[in-house]
């Protein structure tokens, strides 16, 4: 009757991001939870029971993990990334906030994994090198007026921008529009990384400046950078440039 | 004479944290450099050399691991956490920018880890599970007053907060201030996390509210995550709470 859910970080696309700790908590579980093609990244284990599910049912998700993990089984539910930015681990919180109380005495752990903008950081040399934030694009929890009120703050006061959440079916305007409110703050030279599918076989991670950077470059699995005032290009013969933010960056404004 | 440098992120304190791709970087290289503490987390592998160095140092160390990589070895260069966050990716690329022709010519590789504040907010729930904003508290590199204003933005507009280098010998004020520039623009109440040492066998995780948090409680190895306004706490019985930013959380200015 000890049962136990592990809340854990694949990393990015790639396996050689994925932790040894996310892997033994994999290892332990006799059933898996996530969203469908993050739940394909884990091998088969004989034994353990998978439930896939579909994207936008985070809440119920975490809820199915509760329940069979408080009748006693070994449960694992898997985000990409880490588990704890824009992710599956504050679903669970709300889920245990809201339930029985017997979800409170239970054994939940969060097992964190690199999250995708460090991946794509990595990729392109140091743009996250000063203060930064990360803001997920997603109206459909939060008003637009906020988040644009949060693009200002961090944009004006001189933090790099890591966008999650950039662009959906659903959601085919927003990043457009969050490139035009940037450029009232931030010069027209400012890099900006496109990171998609970051560590699968299908990555393309992109330059451009904000002046021409483009909303319909996005999709889904996008991560994007936009640098600071401060973040700079070193150009190198026959390699992609660094981009980088100097450790003494200042803010512009 | 194809050398080449690796900057490895190695994760916090735990070595369960370090990821195969970075594990696989280390046995590559046939020169390791870091600060000193880092450095001791590598195991020692037959025909590598080491270079630790001091805490300050960190353009000198990139740059004598760039000479030795542009003389045809195989250097690693390590950081905590991850390298692209207040670490030593930044000072590879200013030391790439202001250096000699042959070292923008070089194959280097960034290599990520699970960045503190993942590991932190991973010990208490999901405080990162909205927007949020990393910030470092070192007044060396920047004003103070940027910093402030950085402060003063970012919770303004409804950020999580998670602080880098909060405190030094030479820096002793500066956490204390944050606190108080922080009440100004969040409730009493809001939940403030200590996550001193993470991974490490003295790992200490404190909880505080932002108005009896107090600037002495952390040292250099402490990582601060400061709530928002919608940042919570689950009571749970026999267990510490679990501390969450609500997906759905507004600003509350």
């Amino acid at each position: 009757m000890s049962g136990r859910l592990a809340v854990v970080g694949l990393g990015p696309g790639d396996a050689r991001w994925l932790a040894p700790e996310a892997d033994a908590a994999l290892a332990l579980a006799d059933a898996l939870f996530g969203y469908g093609p993050y739940l394909d990244r884990v091998p088969a284990r004989p034994g353990q029971e998978r439930h896939p599910s579909d994207n936008r049912e985070e809440l119920l998700r975490a809820q199915e993990a509760l329940e069979l993990a408080a009748r006693g089984r070994k449960v694992a539910l898997v985000s990409a990334g880490d588990p704890g930015v824009f992710a599956m681990a504050a679903a669970v919180c709300e889920a245990i906030a809201q339930g029985p109380d017997a979800w409170r005495a239970l054994d939940v752990a969060f097992v964190p994994g690199i999250t995708a903008m460090l991946a794509v950081a990595a990729r392109v040399g140091a743009p996250l090198g000063h203060d930064f934030c990360a803001l997920s694009l997603s109206d459909n929890l939060k008003t637009w007026a906020t988040i644009e009120q949060r693009l200002d703050a961090a944009a004006g006061a001189g933090f790099v921008l890591a966008l999650y959440n950039p662009i959906s079916r659903a959601r085919p305007w927003q990043l457009g529009k969050t490139f035009e409110r940037l450029r009232r703050h931030l010069p027209a030279a400012t890099p900006v990384v496109f990171g998609r599918a970051v560590g699968r076989a299908d990555e393309r991670v992109t330059l451009a400046t904000l002046a021409e950077a483009d909303g319909v470059e996005a999709d889904m699995a996008t991560l994007i950078i936009v640098g600071s005032a401060a973040t700079r290009l070193v150009a190198r013969p026959g390699l992609p440039p660094l981009v980088y933010t100097p450790r003494a960056a200042e803010t512009s404004t």
